[in-house]
């Protein structure tokens, strides 16, 4: 076979995605008004790099096994020591230090850099022996950027590089914190734009789970990783094929296997009683009276609830109720770190797919406690707790539900027909620009008046300013009011046309002119 | 030898940076200020994935082979089809098609995927045949963020991941359009608050260098990249150290062999002489008449001079005299593909260095013509311009010659001495910021009141309110106006103390009171 030459075909990753102006506009919308809110609560603002040794961002990834599943990791091409617990250099028994090429990971969220952060700054003081548990400084971070999930099934809004607008505590025990977690996600939807009663802050306390599951004799960590994360799909898959999984598993809508993890039957019947009692709306005070009812001896499930109460009582004292927060039971959340209080927030919005199904976005926020992340790094206790808005996931609710803001107002475009004219298009233009207007002046091939012009609408100018050599001399220039324009495309009327849209202004009277159609 | 445990440090990779909140006010202030300048010239902002196709992003690495080196890269952990050059999968003899884990690289700058982004979109189109040669349209967009670079020798302030805030023509043969990118980075620094005559504007034309090295015998393309190569070393290295290094090679500084590439003496005095000539100051015209007196015959050469004089125009017509924007015979910019003009903004600052020593911080943008760097990807020719500002280095520019913004008033701080009073703490904070106050409760492990005061001071609190149970059943709230207190900090009499810096105010006048004191 004779060799075919190979091509660079030009292509993002799959699973990647460019961002346009619009997209753009709604981002920054999210991120810039999440972030007066949470400056509003005493967050300060933090930047992690996207790359980290794979180490010590851990093995918590929902669902996988290990970090090299579901995270890109690559080796560093710089060899570089390995370290001993003591943080000395690892030696070979000649005394030379032993040589690696890490592995590195993009981060798959912005809790397990900030961990790094946190213990990099006290790890030598540690050491030393100066921080002690339960004496580790308080540290309030907003951050936001992308990360990366090697998702191996790709579902539509699904993607592999996203970004998460995270705001976190570290070095507090106190669930007061995590109350406040829950009402810093409300205040900053609210002020992104979504309306109340459109969104539910849903928590739950993974000590409930914990002390339930131990309460009806489950008390290995993994056999609880793996109930926990099927009843985590109560919502995508129902009552019924949670039970299955839990049991001899079953086959989906695409007829692949998924394998059951073969719990006893009462065991799963138990676990079903107790999510059922749940299963419908209940007040918050309804959910502690009827959590209270049962397993009175576990001392994890009691602490759960005790926690949920304290959080129960600040919201009540400032008039979040169930409006805007709700205790859910049946909450898991993906993440293995989670030790305490966790978090979601749900869209109750839905809107119409392709097909006219109605359809609904689903889960925007995320959160919890994380009470050893910090620990395994450095060693001694350091509380911590916090959230994060899932940025493009609300970008596509706010599109889908058609919350977008306007399309700003592009620049007054100047059009170009005479290279010896461009220093006169560029005064022109300099002079609006110092008027704070946005102005363009068209750089591109075409001289054709009319594909300019449609340049100037794809980029939603206001105002288009033409200039000849014939006007030049005359001393006068041409304006069209591209917005007028559009509004009244159906006349055929030519006198007024040339009045509203399409007129001749004095050279020296222009930049006024334009400062005038500006206004309306 | 008895295995010893391997431990997890928690460090970040070397070469990158945490960004404190400090330094993160520093680069977001330079990112909007300059993206509102990008934003009136018409560039609408555009974001493109961290990770892309090495092949996608070619070799265009400054100073760098292939591009391996110096680019992070590693292989997709997804197989995917080979592409032939017509776009259809590559099939083995059996028409299976050929897989491969392709090669994925963290993005080197952001000229390459924007490039990648323009010719995604057209490619479809162009296999089609509809678009030709200088029909492409116009396309202006800014972006800004991460990039990485694998440098093998990190030296002070070089890191691997750093910014840049770029904006692009693409679309555009009209040097007009290069003429602007200067004027917009010089009003996009003094935007940013850089005050005249402290920076320069430097610009040449790689088609003059290359019409000059054709004109005195250099015509392959590998002679021609590793002359400029060494000539982008005139300021860094001085005059004498280039011309050892295109001929013999010299020893550095530090003992290291430097190899020359071996150019023989006449050659090399030509290369001088030509450089010698602009060294000292000259105006542009000067510049220009200098240029034109020589190798009248070599076509491109002369394209080159009557695009900076066109260029020239402009700016004269503008007002944009040497204080801005000067030409630089000398200047060749590292990146490969540039084709046309080239540009560079030096700072003219100095700082002193810890052991006292004048510095200078060096090139703070750069930017330069690129026409060929789309053709690669589509197959014709797109021409394109832009720049890009090196956030990082002008944030250490503006910190190193103390041009930093002051330092954000911090939240008003809540302190906590009683768990009970938590929803109390909570309803105070709460009913400042409906009043636009930023408000922080503590959630730390220590109630020891200096210990939070502390924390309030490091994060430059205005104002510590104290309310403890005695307090809070007489219905009265203590307050102490930080930044008094640390204006009054030698006074020692204790009634101006208790008048001027704590004082205690009525409950219901709190709010009243926290707003008055912050007026000032």
């Amino acid at each position: 076979m004779k060799e075919k030459e190979r091509g660079i075909l030009p292509q993002k990753i799959k699973g990647f995605r460019d961002i346009d102006s619009d997209l753009n506009q709604l981002r920054w919308n999210i991120i810039n008004k999440a972030k007066e809110v949470y400056k509003s609560y005493g967050f300060e603002q933090l930047d992690t790099p996207i790359l980290e040794y794979a180490d010590t961002l851990g093995k918590y990834m929902p669902d996988k096994e290990s970090v090299e599943e579901g995270v890109y990791s690559f080796q560093n091409p710089e060899k570089e020591p390995v370290y001993l617990k003591n943080g000395e250099e690892m030696r070979d028994e000649n005394e030379n230090v032993i040589m690696e090429n890490h592995f590195l990971a993009l981060r798959y969220d912005l809790t397990a850099p900030l961990s790094r952060f946190y213990a990099e700054k006290l790890w030598k003081e540690h050491l030393r022996g100066n921080i002690k548990d339960g004496k580790a400084p308080l540290f309030r971070r907003y951050q936001f950027g992308q990360v990366f999930r090697y998702e191996l099934k790709l579902t539509p809004g699904r993607f592999r590089e996203f970004w998460q607008l995270d705001f976190d505590t570290i070095g507090t025990a106190d669930v007061s914190a995590d109350a406040e977690v829950c009402i810093i996600l409300a205040d900053a939807l609210e002020k992104i734009g979504l309306k109340r009663k459109t969104y539910i802050v849903k928590v739950n306390n993974r000590k409930i789970l914990k002390g339930f599951l131990q309460a009806i004799g489950i008390n290995s960590e993994s056999e609880e990783q793996n109930i926990l994360r099927i009843i985590d799909k109560f919502d995508k898959i129902g009552f019924e094929n949670v039970k299955k999984e839990l049991m001899e598993g079953r086959t989906d809508d695409s007829g692949s296997e998924i394998k059951g993890i073969g719990m006893a039957k009462d065991l799963v019947e138990k676990i079903m009683d107790f999510f059922n009692e749940f299963s419908q709306k209940n007040t918050r005070e309804e959910v502690l009276k009827k959590l209270k009812k049962q397993f009175q001896d576990n001392k994890i499930y009691n602490e759960g609830i005790n926690e949920l109460e304290k959080m129960h009582f600040i919201w009540k004292n400032l008039d979040f109720s169930e409006e805007r927060i709700i205790f859910d039971p049946s909450l898991v959340r993906g993440m293995a770190y989670y030790t305490g209080p966790i978090f979601e927030v749900e869209s109750l919005q839905t809107y119409k797919d392709k097909r006219g199904r109605k359809r609904n976005v689903g889960s925007i926020c995320g959160g919890g406690r994380y009470d050893d992340l910090v620990k395994n790094l450095l060693g001694i206790k350091v509380p911590a707790t916090g959230a994060s808005i899932g940025v493009d996931r609300l970008s596509e609710l706010l599109t889908l539900t058609k919350q977008v803001p306007d399309k700003e107002i592009g620049s007054v475009f100047i059009t170009v027909f005479d290279d010896e004219l461009m220093p006169e298009y560029q005064k022109i233009a300099r002079s609006l620009r110092e008027k704070n207007i946005k102005t363009e002046i068209f750089y591109g091939f075409q001289r054709n008046l009319k594909k300019q012009l449609k340049y100037a609408d794809r980029k939603n100018s206001p105002i288009a300013i033409m200039l000849g050599s014939n006007e030049f001399e005359k001393g006068i220039v041409t304006i069209k009011d591209l917005r007028m324009g559009r509004k009244m495309q159906n006349i055929k009327d030519k006198k007024i046309w040339r009045e509203k849209v399409q007129f001749q202004v004095e050279r020296e009277n222009l930049i006024e002119k334009v400062l005038e159609l500006l206004k309306f």
